[in-house]
């Protein structure tokens, strides 16, 4: 029996990379600048997964989401010829991880699935993160669950059980849906059901990885509109 | 600069009372029973403080307000000649607080509040309580917080405390809504900005406290609709 769904945010529930991507061009130009705002973008994500890390592993302390993506950019900056901005700017293309775009079926597939379930995030970004996206994003939560009420990072599995008591359900009756094989394992470890949608550009042309369900997982889906019909809604 | 409101919700957002009377006659029709629901219902109110302040004083742990809900009626129910109730049926009573009638300015009011600032619930309610109010209610929540992701009730600084930081402000940009002085106390004492809204029949027709603003409150309105005109939306 279904109570919840749980959501991961960033490439399940929005697409980041084409998000960011526009957002750092219309930056360069604003500003006069140039640069391979792709390749920036792609480098600046793969130093997420350390920088999270460092946290879950207890090498540091809870550090904020924000935090960790102005630490990533400040270090990033200079290869691209851009160690002189201001601390504004760097602010404002941080706060960028704020204002993502849906993929094109997001806001149909929630709409429809809050129609039977309860819906949440549950994402390593922020809560004000969250809410800002779903603001600026029309993404029709019921509830916001994110790292930082719980002070881990997924795919720790406090933020799983955190969740679902917080939701007042066994993990049983929870399922995580997401685009990434490593989040649903864990999810499933703690319990949880699980569903996997395809974002095969998540990572643009060339993604390697989380092409397809690598597991048994309940759900396997196209897209959110897609699994609202697998799942009655 | 305001960037959120938080809202007190049993009272200033949603009319318990009323709800739960309705829901006790109800209950009452189909189960052939009669009673003083209003009597029944302002009983269990009045065991709320008490409840929460031995969670608030240590005397006992952490304790969901569900479960406060459930002890307390069920200390009630004999007086009242219902002690042979069952346990589904004591359990349909206590979800009854998830799923009480807003104000009749409650939605336009958010929904006009939230065109301009984040809105969040900052309630001693459960995260799931007051996600099943806002699908019930249709209360348009940018965020839900609760006491259980504090482990604390209101007023307890930590509520408070808690809730500028999830949402990333300082608590000068924040504003607490509620209808209750204690609660708006508590949150200037945690340096947020403060907005009493009258509800002046929320304990019925012989309500004697919290009939007005108590204290300089920085805003002072009759409804939400009020308000949202006040902050300029």
């Amino acid at each position: 029996m279904i109570q919840a769904l749980v959501f991961d945010v960033f490439g399940t529930v929005v697409d980041w990379r084409t998000s960011l991507i526009r957002r750092f061009e219309k930056f360069g130009s604003e500003n006069s600048l140039s640069g391979d705002w792709a390749s920036l973008v792609d480098d600046w994500r793969a130093q997420y997964r350390p920088a999270m890390n460092d946290v879950r592993s207890g090498k540091r302390p809870w550090t904020y989401l924000d935090d960790l993506h102005r630490e990533s950019l400040e270090q990033l900056l200079p290869r691209y010829g851009l160690g002189h901005l201001s601390d504004g700017q760097k602010h404002d293309l941080v706060q960028g991880w704020h204002f993502l775009d849906p993929w094109p079926d997001t806001v149909e597939g929630l709409t429809r699935l809050k129609k039977k379930f309860v819906i949440a995030t549950l994402s390593n970004g922020g809560l004000r993160l969250l809410a800002n996206m779903a603001r600026y994003a029309n993404l029709p939560w019921d509830a916001i669950l994110s790292a930082d009420l719980f002070r881990h990072y997924k795919p720790d599995r406090e933020v799983y059980l955190g969740a679902a008591q917080l939701l007042d359900s066994p993990p049983k009756d929870v399922v995580l849906v997401a685009a990434h094989n490593d989040d649903l394992k864990a999810a499933r470890q703690c319990g949880f059901k699980t569903a996997f949608v395809s974002r095969p550009s998540e990572y643009g042309p060339r993604q390697s990885s989380d092409l397809a369900a690598e597991s048994d997982w309940e759900y396997v889906a196209a897209d959110l509109v897609e699994l609202s019909a697998q799942l009655g809604t």
